[in-house]
């Protein structure tokens, strides 16, 4: 435990999603839980003397009127998701009773829960680390399966024990480090400034590796960013209508499990696809026309895969001039997929588009009468998904470990600078510290000096 | 138990509110239920070893991807909700988390229940009669203090039990009448025909008195209609606005409880009440216009209360002809509130409004600078109220409820005037069997000659 705070309230809410539905599940934790609401539980146990963990009907009764008839549980402290006392109630899902339930415990002495309390609580009742915690809110809003997987990796705490790890060499070295200015008027040396220096060209290695898979980790969580570029009228907006349109076809697939369509995203394989910008695509007024072609070059640079949508009618030149701009834009790394679109008003003796391209494989469509569609679906997940299905790499989703991580590298950079310009230890030690806090910043856990002692003592008894 | 289906099949459903929220429930039910889930349970006990009505944490595996950290509980029949073996899974509120597992149990060969399905189960395994399942629904779907209390009163089965009293009595006689069929020969007479006649009285009473108590019901459930009326421009639109917008402010007691504004309802003391027809009172086009008296008097045939608005500036005769209309169109039952308003208006010397009705009671208030908006909200709860706190009466709030009624009189009366015209048994058992039925229409009691046959050996041991 990590005791960083005494609370004294009792927390309550509701915990399930808001609204009306069969079940609604309002939850208190805290020292008063049990006491709190066995004021209005009615049942052939008491709800102290229940079993912990155990489901138990009774009707809740306030002031001689029976709210509901309920199933009740208890959890005792620290065998709880907070690691406090807790009750759940599980009452019928009406508006009505939810609040009321609220209200009563809310009039009984408990308070309504912040935003995440309860898991603020478990993580400083030490159920779980701060990285932990706030993948339980990125658990909680994932909305496709990659989402999901990245969510529950950093739940299981992956993440947080690989840098506890280094963490953990690294305080060493602090300890061994201090333990010479103990010392300092016998000039001893404890630590090996050559393993130190390794250490922090691992930890570092190790940060600028996280530190990139951000950009997979963020296209994981938020979508796999896609530009769809091309001439005005080239069909562009359709394109994107009929791939939402097909989307939305897909997620349907459980009766009654509709879901909130988010606008301009759709989920394929268990991907979430975001098309950037697409107010501007949709917007040919945004568009920069130069020499007869128009794109938003801005927005490809911006993308992990671009669509380049071209008129099958049009001229060979300006169509090649317009991909060679794109594909300077967006660089190497990022695949172009070539889009041929309106092959439904190519007449016979049209142009042969599939030529202009050097053998390039290009997909032709007709965004109007639907043809092509699943094909262009196909490479899109082909392309847009490369290298996200790295199983064993951990990724980074959340913004603020990517400041942490930045941190650290820098922080790494002075101490080795520090080390090789023969950097006193008091020095040394205090730049090693900065870059403990920024590693603890994004596993929650906090450096006191006790924690360096301990350190020494466990690892030096040098009985003294 | 009822026995009158036999569900081989498996149910599943997310029972908590659609959309995200902390803890979501997914329940499953049927003879599968405990073998389906444990396929995907993985936990230090089996899901079938583990104890009932414990909550277990577990992990949701499928396919060796852990989908969530679960707390999956089971529930044995016949002590579950729906009568019938229950598995239930609290995951991660995630609307994908929430589709994935009941996407699983789809697979693995459970059904998405529909609407109502598991109440219904209850019900068919005799776990509640029909009212009270239909109760449930009231129950879920009551928004405020009195349709929850009517909804909860009826789930507890008092209305059901009224009438299953009564139910048992008549069917009493008409096993003594069938009797008398089977002595036809000896010209018996079992059954007391006075005494018949005195029961079918005392029948009739009670369902008279439930038929008519739906207009209480009603106006609990759906809201105590109330019929704004007076001049155009005199003010009711805003009038409307400050009260429903009052309601909003008592609402909201509760940081973060925040309910969907129900158009043109307002809530208060636990009472909604509903303004009939608002529309028509926004809009002056929709109004009749005779004589500078433009009021919608339909509207009033419908009120339970009528606020009948009038500007403290007009003149005694029109203000006073109005109401005589209202008060026609209304009936003596319904009262007016006499609310002048525009009191801001009212220039020292101006007219003595206050007179104009014989000492009755006005309400002074100015809509726009919300004076007297509180003391005509009282006014308000005070008379649509009346009647309604009766704490003793069983309501009727269900529209289909008030049809088996109405087919119970009718029959009642089809019978009292066959007893009076000597109709022979069998045909008077036939009579009285159709108002048998439409009493279990309500209870969901149904009649089998094996009932009727129970009841002869059950009361009558004649040694036959």
């Amino acid at each position: 435990m990590r005791h960083l705070a005494d609370f004294d309230d009792t927390i309550c809410a509701i915990s399930t999603a808001p609204g009306e539905g069969a079940i609604a599940i309002i939850r208190l934790s805290g020292q008063k839980a049990v006491s709190i609401a066995a004021e209005f539980i009615q049942s052939k146990k008491t709800l102290e003397s229940l079993e912990v963990n155990h489901q138990q009907f009774a009707r809740f009764v306030y002031q001689d009127e029976t709210i509901d008839e309920v199933m009740v549980s208890r959890f005792q402290a620290p065998k709880s998701y907070t690691g406090e006392d807790m009750v759940e109630v599980a009452c019928h899902g009406s508006v009505y009773i939810q609040h009321r339930i609220l209200q009563v415990f809310v009039g009984a002495g408990a308070r309504v829960a912040r935003p995440g309390e309860f898991t603020q609580r478990a993580f400083m009742n030490g159920k779980m680390d701060l990285s932990q915690a706030e993948a339980v809110a990125d658990l909680i809003s994932s909305r496709n399966r990659m989402a999901h997987k990245v969510a529950m990796r950093q739940m299981k705490g992956e993440f947080s024990s690989k840098l506890e790890q280094l963490r953990t060499r690294l305080m060493d070295f602090t300890s061994l480090i201090e333990l010479e200015l103990d010392f300092s008027e016998e000039d001893v040396e404890f630590a090996d400034r050559k393993q130190l220096f390794d250490l922090l060209a691992e930890i570092d290695k190790e940060v600028l590796s996280l530190s990139k898979s951000f950009e997979l980790g963020n296209a994981i969580k938020n979508g796999i960013p896609v530009a769809i570029v091309g001439e005005p009228n080239v069909g562009k907006s359709t394109l994107l209508n009929r791939l939402l349109n097909e989307d939305r076809a897909i997620v349907s697939e459980i009766a009654g499990t509709t879901r909130d369509v988010i606008e301009d995203t759709m989920v394929i394989d268990g991907y979430e696809f975001r098309f950037i910008d697409t107010a501007g695509i949709r917007e040919s007024t945004d568009e920069i026309e130069t020499k007869g072609i128009a794109l938003t070059l801005q927005k490809v640079s911006r993308a992990r895969v671009v669509l380049y949508l071209f008129d099958a009618r049009a001229d060979e030149t300006p169509v090649k001039e317009a991909l060679q701009k794109i594909r300077n834009e967006a660089g190497e790394e990022v695949p172009v997929i070539l889009v041929a679109n309106k092959v439904d008003l190519l007449e016979h003796a049209d142009k042969n588009y599939e030529q202009y391209f050097d053998g390039e494989d290009v997909i032709s469509i007709s965004a109007l009468e639907e043809r092509g569609i699943e094909v262009l679906i196909q490479k899109l997940v082909e392309h847009g998904t490369r290298g996200l299905e790295n199983e064993d790499q951990l990724l980074v989703t959340n913004i603020r470990h990517v400041e942490a991580l930045q941190h650290i590298h820098e922080g790494i950079e002075r101490i080795t600078e520090g080390l090789e310009n023969q950097l006193p230890g008091d020095l040394l030690s205090f730049e090693i510290r900065q870059v403990l806090d920024h590693i603890a910043d994004i596993t929650g856990q906090t450096i006191t000096p006790d924690d360096v002692l301990g350190h020494i003592f466990k690892n030096f008894c040098i009985g003294k």
